[in-house]
């Protein structure tokens, strides 16, 4: 045949699993998006339609309901980590597993406001409110001997109402646009960053990250980073928060930001005989900017691929 | 002709204003999606196509915009009360407006951290990351002689993971549902509420209600309402946390509640050799449940369309 | 207790059936999207959540599944018919069901090219590729003694790129816009209309629909007349298709329509030295114009609901 | 710094140009979404925010629109073509343009219906309606030198309802699946196929395809092999409608797909006392099994990325 066969993954995708647990009556609550993708010696499923080597992909999602009762759900990486080891150690034909997971917060749904529960018992903590703000991501990738681990977040909405200018721009025959010297600067912030930690052997010298601590600290210095910068340009405000992580967060290796630039136009109110100071703006669907970049630190290795968004 | 014109409106739907207020290094920020639908002697128009009774959408459009500079934003209530006398009272041919309004939430970044600013001036507070929960809403109609004010919330998603249950149903040819002791309850809160207010002029002995205020404690009601019902059925449910606002706020009348049953299904790992104790969940995407009613303080008319949910 | 129930309804959203129906190799299908929201006596389950009057919303979709069989697909509005008889007439806590359904279209995948087929049996026709235009939409409601049939579609797009014009309009503070000779129309169309069939007992004089066929011919009528119709409005446009509808098609009482003006702004290229002939286009997300309105039959009575999008 | 900038590039995104062509009384149409990443000599705009190397997005828009006048819009490929070349040969500090095309196909609307035409003048053809099949894409990479030209499509959405079996698979401790030897097999085709023409300079070997044409072809080789193939796993399946697309296609030199297994589960219809044989199914949301593989031209390198959906 004239043709071969070249990258191959197969899998369940978006498996939804919400882990409860018990500690007497205060619940916590897990709730996750699971997406499975295997890879190895799959020739002959796609060559002759032989099932003799795959793991059905409904059987890859029974196991995600079956880990999170076996091993529970301590964080999404540590998660992720025991299904990749599970399925490339468990099945000869599966050389290498790659699993993300989206994770949705919750919070406690406060029913004191500040007043004492009068109840016999300890006051019930079941009840939860789900947070919209960003999605937490991760990846973990198995191939038998290294791990690699990319998390991330998504639709992180932020703005900065001032201190944002743009100009100083290369101008050519089809540029119409004005110079601003304070304009809004709002994005939706979508990162992932690499972990330095690449195995969990007895020996390694890399310490496993503390994945929620993480998660929390390197969200922390985005927006803080967002918010303090003086900004220029979009791009210096995505390297500052990208040195930011680097410089605070010693297990990180690498960082990519995908930010949209949504833009908020002053609305021209001269028509009606009104001045705006920077006050009323449309909020625009599209177009919009896009702007995308990796920060490293000196001496890692870029491994995050260039576009955090479909190819679409 | 053999037809006539019914119930007709139009208008820009989904102008989006942001609006930024500036109390020296503090900013203030109000972010809305308004929609104007107007009505009157329309007919011409649609007969013959003569537009001289027709205010374009685009001048509704740039109407909004002006007021948010004119009037600024107090609340999605009042300026939604603005928008709408003014096309009633400065257009003769249109007799009726009707003003909708989404409003997204933002909270302040905090960059402080429980750390001193150590700046000279004062500590610059204009950056914002967009709270994702609840969308508000409100809707406001003008007759020329009264008004409606018909508020709400859609997607404020909750979940009780125990103190649900579901048994004594009937049962007939087609029912194979088993009867659940203990299960997860949740469920995507979309309401409206319409307030007993309906005149602004004076004379009138109802206050207008303070929306923002009111917008707050409907919503507290809710929330803690859902959290504290032991639930038979998501009915139960959704009459306590009907009955709790029309008791606690007497500036509303009516509310109704759209509430889709979120299928949270305890996985089977009795396969697997595992038994799930209230731990392991498939949230389930559709179908789901689709529990709708009103609740009215007694005395008060329904005037909520029984769909808030499109009709498709 | 101060408050009192109102309206309310509750069944299962949003059950996907697809009915294969084998005639030799030619295969057909029938994709739904079927909705139960059944009302009745259902004070108890509100009140003290006693589920003794409650058919479980799982029976509902049980239901839906087993009459696929049972009755097999006719047409939606066929199907719903069944469906909503049997939940009036055999559960006597019920008094009123309404089915929605919405219907994805399928077309064949054509593997002849105009060939022959050289195999020694009849060609195989299983296979389908579906069609991305509209939605075909039903809705049907009995109450135990009277049917309401509600047929429609939805996010049929349109576009007409000449014979549309827009001036004459009223102009007052805030008018900007500059009068149009020759516009692109475009719009997302969004119809239900309503049948005058109420009943389908003998002695009926009304016959019932043949549904198919008046749902393509509605269709028809709607194309046609977009197409035809020398635009001064979109409001202009709307009256004449739903006019050529009920002109043409006696068994429906009233349409009305929802249609969003999908703006198409012709873009200034001047500051390039180029000129736009009515060349090039943007195509604008939001902010839309909306505009909505029911014809009538001489003498029926409006009852299709005004707003067909979401409340929202 | 301890830090270092990797891949980076900007631009605008989502452009939406419609481009109409009169032909007399015949107009034409093509409607775009286009994007734009340019990459280069962009460390200072990182670094310090200077934005002298800049060219900005809204001038990438306008050259969008320009172009579209300028040079027409004779296939995405082709436009993608000319906006590359013109930002990596006009702006020295950008060395690598990459032009992503989305494009929705419209059908005309026919108003004859088999009627002759009864004006004096030629019959107007300047109405269109929508074809929700798939959406066309196309991405065009410029560096200086060579081109990279990747078109494809995505949401062609296809069922076989028999000719589908599953079975033979590995079993482990979580396999619950039972076997199938006659169950429909549906997906959303996405694809992207890579061409072996990589320059449009005087002396190139390789002609310039004829863009639509193969456009039309593969997308024909595609669904026949969807409807023709016998499968014994969707893997089968791909990799046939691959190879069908490469000896057919001599231009194209690999094609990935990935493919969601949509899940049309046979509804177990025993408890209503009835037998399913084949009829009714249960079309599922999630989870999906995810299928995706490239297939190559032998000899050819593999260069389309593996992951065409998003990292989350």
């Amino acid at each position: 045949m004239s043709t071969i066969l070249g990258q191959n993954q197969y899998g369940k995708a978006e498996s939804r699993v919400v882990r409860i647990t018990r500690d007497g009556r205060t619940h916590h609550i897990k709730d996750l998006n699971v997406s499975v993708a295997l890879s190895g010696d799959m020739a002959d499923v796609h060559h002759s339609g032989s099932n003799t080597h795959v793991l059905p992909t409904d059987t890859t999602k029974n196991t995600v309901y079956a880990f999170a009762k076996e091993h529970g759900i301590e964080s999404a990486e540590q998660f992720g980590i025991h299904l990749a080891r599970h399925f490339v150690t468990s099945q000869e034909p599966i050389h290498r597993a790659r699993v993300r997971i989206e994770e949705y917060a919750w919070e406690r749904i406060d029913t004191c406001d500040g007043e004492s529960w009068s109840g016999t018992a300890e006051r019930p903590r079941h009840s939860f409110v789900r947070s919209g703000q960003e999605t937490r991501l991760a990846q973990i990738t198995f191939d038998g001997e290294s791990w690699e681990v990319v998390s991330g977040l998504t639709d992180l909405t932020v703005l900065n109402s001032t201190n944002s200018e743009f100009w100083g721009y290369t101008k050519d025959r089809y540029t119409t646009l004005r110079e601003a010297y304070d304009r809004v600067l709002a994005t939706d912030v979508s990162a992932r960053w690499r972990y330095r930690w690449s195995g969990d052997e007895p020996g390694e010298d890399i310490p496993v990250p503390d994945w929620d601590e993480s998660y929390a600290q390197t969200r922390r210095h985005i927006l803080r980073t967002f918010a303090e910068t003086y900004s220029l340009s979009l791009q210096q405000t995505l390297y500052q928060m990208g040195t930011s992580v680097i410089e605070n967060r010693g297990e990180i290796e690498e960082i990519r930001f995908s930010l949209p630039n949504k833009h908020h136009f002053l609305v021209d109110l001269e028509p009606f005989g009104l001045k705006n100071d920077h006050e009323v703006y449309f909020a625009a669907d599209r177009p919009y900017g896009l702007i995308e970049a990796t920060v490293l630190r000196d001496g890692a290795e870029p491994r995050i691929p260039v576009d955090l968004t479909r190819l679409r």
